[in-house]
């Protein structure tokens, strides 16, 4: 991956395939049986329930319309692990998820493996004509797939971090360097100024994107300057001990509203144990590293953050704009960390973190670009009914699949949202730079 | 059981220990490790969470205090493990109880083995002042796994039934007789009179019964007659078919409230599929037999059907009168349906199904006894502070171990409480006869 | 008041009719036509909706059925001006009674008056026959108009106290004595003991009460004891400095957590300013009199006090085998305080204050009597409905007409209610004393 | 009004000050004393809250700080009636501003009376220095009480409609030609078409504008096509009556739990009396006309209409580029109508309907222009912290005073809101066209 949806390469897509699913139940190999069925949160999703939903969305979306002779491999699983697509059909309620003891871990890897089975046969074996749907919607799967794999990861953390007992879903070798702390303060900001100008947003070409991401259009963008590095905890910090979480007046309303009615006083997964913060990873309760990009911030946190430092978020297209020319490589999945790390580059001209580590909040809600369509049929659920409430962010995170990512990918969530690797960039109007 | 409180037989209190901690396991036999972990509503607790919390209470309540030199088994147990005792410490919030997955069934069954270890020690060895503090509190722990004997059983059958594939928990053989439907209507009610008169409620002598069934203590009943046996499916038909859950004149104003904010047109567990009620059973979905005791109603279903009928419920002292000279013998757990029976007793002259098939809602308010003395520290939380709010059942379930119940035995739960095995007995004052 | 319920005296029963219909648009007199709107909580009602109320109960029960050709007097009052007779149709929600800025004060004060004719008309011209029908009816309706006069006053009281300007509702000369403060300790409880014997509880003959209060029975009581007096701010006061509000021990579970949920840690009305206890009062912001009864207490907080103090609350049947032979008399809203007072009778044998300053909680949910009858028809849901998680309150208070209150009246609260003016007094098992 | 920022005309600034404040009296003259109090829903006031915010907003940023010596009219009343402004102080929770019958209606008026002879003096005696400070607050003031001239109507409106007696605000004479009704289908869509290309969007120059209209910037647009006219109710009833509140696939989905959530099946204040629809207005209950442009349509059930009938909203750039150079004419409340009324320019080549009638939902989220500085201070607070879950809406409505609109106003409301004067404008890409 990326493949071109045009792919006549039918050994390679399966391999692929074989890969990325594989992928997924290597992400849960840590995870004993008991931890597969817990949700925590609405939000959140038990491991069980992305492992079968993942098998669900191909048996729905290809195996059902295009594989010959195809019987649905239990009539209720349709109900089960139908995450949303109001055109497929009722559904189990969202909170409802964790209720599930049944089917079993081991039944549902059953379902995959079934799953996979067919799949098999209907990439090796469709004639051309169907293959020209079977194709677009296999790369979407698979797409979809590594959604998921991230949001197992945060699902997982989430639902650790409410057990007591603080389990840790891996171990990591201690750091050489060892974390920094209170004493070391970040280094200053460096800044990057971009001038005005038309420029183009949004996807073209022949490698998949989703819907959300097209069509290319032309925006035009103000003068503005990015800060070369993401925020860090240590600069969050700042702002707590400045009574951030106390002053409305740097904080959106709704947000304000939030942070009241939630009782945030710092960052989600975040505690304080004798004068000294911690916060739940997924290597368990680790002291907090001051110099690493501050992580599990809402919208309206990294917000009132930017407020209270004097500056403002990037829009989306000011973003994308500046990475539209860089490598896409970072802290992802593949490094194993799954925790965002402290900048390495402090010394280049470009951007530094723009991918991986954490997902950057941008300061645009979440809307279609000009002449969007959405995709026909049950997909075309996929992005468009949810564009409002919500604001994009985009890079990517420690969680994310490297393949997965480029730089006009929208990720979005609403702006209360914490449990997703989600961090902050400043940024500023270029004329007050 | 019953022992004396007194006994110095302590290798039968051993066994007898030993029995009624195993008897628990064997309820979880039949499930899977996924279904230890579901809570499914507030009121229900995981089948883990039960098997722990009824260790910790011998950990807590014997260990700690009694036994030398005792030292915890676990620094967050009691955190995790603790019911409602607020002397005993913080606790985690009770709708919580699903999302530990940690500590695992296999965790959890070690620390039951670990608990009867030391358990076994400490009755075998303590000398004899310290004995008696024991003796009561094994006695009173052994008859609180029994409570939970019960509620393992009715709330992985909540559990259950919410899932959409609607598991069985045991298979039945077939019924010989099969089950009797809509065209047979049950026999007509037979009832016994009883005068008016002061008689003697609640528990006396050295046998176990709990505090709030004491002090034995005098009551004046007016005169009243009570139905020979259960209300049946059949009977409760009639009343949803007239428009019962329809009608507000028939309900408490609260019931009533209840009714239209739970959407209820039926007992908990009835679905109507193309015309036929069947209900969920810890054997799966069946149908209704139209002869077996209604079952899984509210108080509020059980007075608003009275009314409907024409009669009313029994008094708890009531009822205790009506009991207290029969054999405790019924459809208790030991028998292994699972389920209320059809009353098969046509023709005595004493009242059938008093004990075992289903609790009998009374319309008493459960209230302490006149000289009612909780017990002293953390145990005198057991009964004492839920006595608002609730009514009073009386004669134990097809759920119930047998050696658990008496005449003067006082369950108590809130007026909508719909998940326990609750049906009804009519009654009416004599003078209506 | 209290006329004989077959009395043939129709110009004294129109005298009374005028008298307690005046009596309601009295206690009106201070308020500005502002006020009459307000619903500050769904249990109270607005001043004007208790005016309209009380005549729509006229029309529904008295001239709709009895008069001839009655023409209803606007077709919307019903649906507007119903309390809770489902039998009698559908209503306005309870919560957004305060949302009808119309009908006017003047339209409903002209509701009044056009009932009042009517009314007139009906006791004085009808004939024997129907009479039979109008006179208790007519009975019942003055006696439901008194409980809302109470009602008009804790509703007035609850709406002022929610404005932050805390306006008067009525003044007070100041007392000649000034109130009574943290130095002086109350005078040491009294207690009057009661045997062991079977009594009789409820109301017979032929004078009016509820029918709840009916029928007549017999009760069997242990040995008890009560205290001579009400309890006082001043003992109140020890309780919370003794962290009452903090202990969960002292409390029922549901108390516990109603006390949590709402923030409890003082009776309702209490501030502490600068150190100094204050309350809300008819008289607007009072300092707070430790000789005079607590007041706007829960049942949970009577209960708790209660358990704190080493006593317990006395059971209904105790409260008026106590109170059967005692003169009617005390500090009812004929006195114009509006207020409980300190206890004046120091010396005497029997209880004091057992009749008005403060409903006295007791220990019994609210239940039908053996042999209970609700009236026929609507009227039937006047208070059988309600027996179902409330509790029995005794006594009357300083905002009852002493005429509405007898030994065996019946008023009754869900248990943490706290608007009412309802206090504490003290009991125990008499072989504790 | 619009007057120049820096004008010195002080007697002509006095003269419009009166003016302003003047008809906000008038529209308050057709209430009785009871309306003023109402406060039907937490996003509504009551009328007599807005007349005294009104005048605490002159108070607090212009006699407080500017007036020499000058002395708070009550301690309390910033605590009353401050609307958000956290930096001003605390303030009454929103949803109990209908909790305060006082101060009463003629209290505020007395208050009123006050502000406005201290204003007099203030703007006309104050020196030079001052004045640079005044001038423009003094603007802002007047700009604010219009828009809550606005929301009085709105407020009372929705008000009215809760009450079932359905009162008038006010009495319309019969149209000549009577209302449209279902036989007539509504003329076809004419479309105005507009090239792509950098616009520039925003207010400058030296009349007012709110700080959330500036700076003025630069915009690219793709092509579009306008709809010449507003959506009228009889094309809105073909989309109820295709389902269109019944299919999923037609809304966003926040917007659709919104309809499930609030049992959505038409436009606000449509209700069907025997099979003809008829709708809340300020002159009562009354038939709907299917000529008129639909009103009290969320931004949800807009956007889900323009889906249905293949079309999209308008973003706000390229609404206020068809309006830039159009005059500010239309149906305004100086017409004294209060509703919205059919299209009658049939035949023009520009968009008609674009001021007046409703407020027009965009299709863009209320976000800060490029540039955007809030003003300093407390009144910083109006309009910067609720660019967050907010939808922009153009052109004023037939409850907004005309001279308070303008092609850069920008008006912003959450999504599901339906109480203001909302409607619908049709637009698509120019490429489909």
């Amino acid at each position: 991956m990326p493949l071109e949806p045009g792919s006549e390469d039918r050994e390679a897509l399966l391999a692929l395939y074989r890969e990325v699913r594989g992928r997924t139940e290597q992400i849960c190999a840590p995870l004993h049986v008991e931890d597969f069925g817990v949700q925590s949160m609405p939000d959140a999703s038990p491991t069980k329930w992305h492992l079968a939903h993942t098998s669900w969305f191909f048996e729905t979306f290809l195996l059902a319309p295009l594989a010959p002779g195809h019987e649905t491999y239990h009539p209720r699983y349709s109900y089960l692990f139908n995450s949303y697509y109001n055109q497929v059909g009722r559904r189990i309620a969202r909170a409802e998820r964790g209720l599930m003891s049944r089917p079993t871990v081991r039944e549902i890897y059953c379902y995959r493996t079934w799953v996979d089975e067919r799949m098999a046969q209907l990439v090796m074996k469709s004639s051309d004509g169907p293959w020209r749907e079977i194709q677009p919607r296999l790369v979407l799967g698979l797409n979809h797939e590594q959604q998921h794999q991230e949001l197992l990861l945060t699902d997982i953390k989430h639902a650790f971090s409410c057990n007591p007992l603080r389990p840790a879903y891996h171990t990591l070798p201690p750091r050489q360097d060892g974390p920094t702390h209170e004493g070391s303060s970040p280094a200053a900001h460096e800044w990057r100024t971009f001038p005005p100008g038309l420029i183009h947003v949004g996807h073209s070409g022949a490698s998949f994107a989703f819907d959300n991401e097209q069509p290319r259009h032309r925006v035009f963008l103000e003068g503005y300057r990015a800060a070369r590095r993401l925020t860090t905890c240590g600069e969050y910090v700042a702002f707590i001990d400045d009574g951030g979480y106390r002053r409305p007046e740097l904080w959106l309303s709704d947000g304000w509203m939030a942070a009241m009615a939630e009782g945030w006083h710092a960052p989600l997964y975040w505690e304080k144990h004798e004068g000294r913060w911690q916060h739940m990873t997924l290597a368990g309760m680790q002291p907090i590293d001051w110099a690493e990009p501050v992580c599990h911030v809402s919208y309206y946190e990294a917000d009132a953050f930017a407020r209270w430092a004097g500056y403002r978020l990037l829009t989306e297209a000011e973003w994308e704009r500046a990475a539209a020319d860089q490598p896409v490589v970072g802290n992802f999945v593949e490094r194993g960390i799954l925790h965002p790390e402290p900048c390495r580059d402090r010394s280049g001209r470009e951007l530094a973190q723009l991918f991986g580590d954490v997902w950057e909040w941008t300061s645009s809600p979440y809307t279609a670009y000009p002449g969007f369509i959405p995709a026909r049929g049950g997909l075309g659920e996929y992005n468009g009914k949810f564009m409002c409430n919500q604001f994009v962010l985009r890079g990517g995170s420690c969680a994310s699949p490297s393949s997965h990512i480029r730089a006009t990918y929208r990720n979005f969530f609403p702006p209360q949202t914490r449990w997703q690797f989600s961090g902050i960039r400043l940024a500023s109007d270029a004329q007050e730079a």
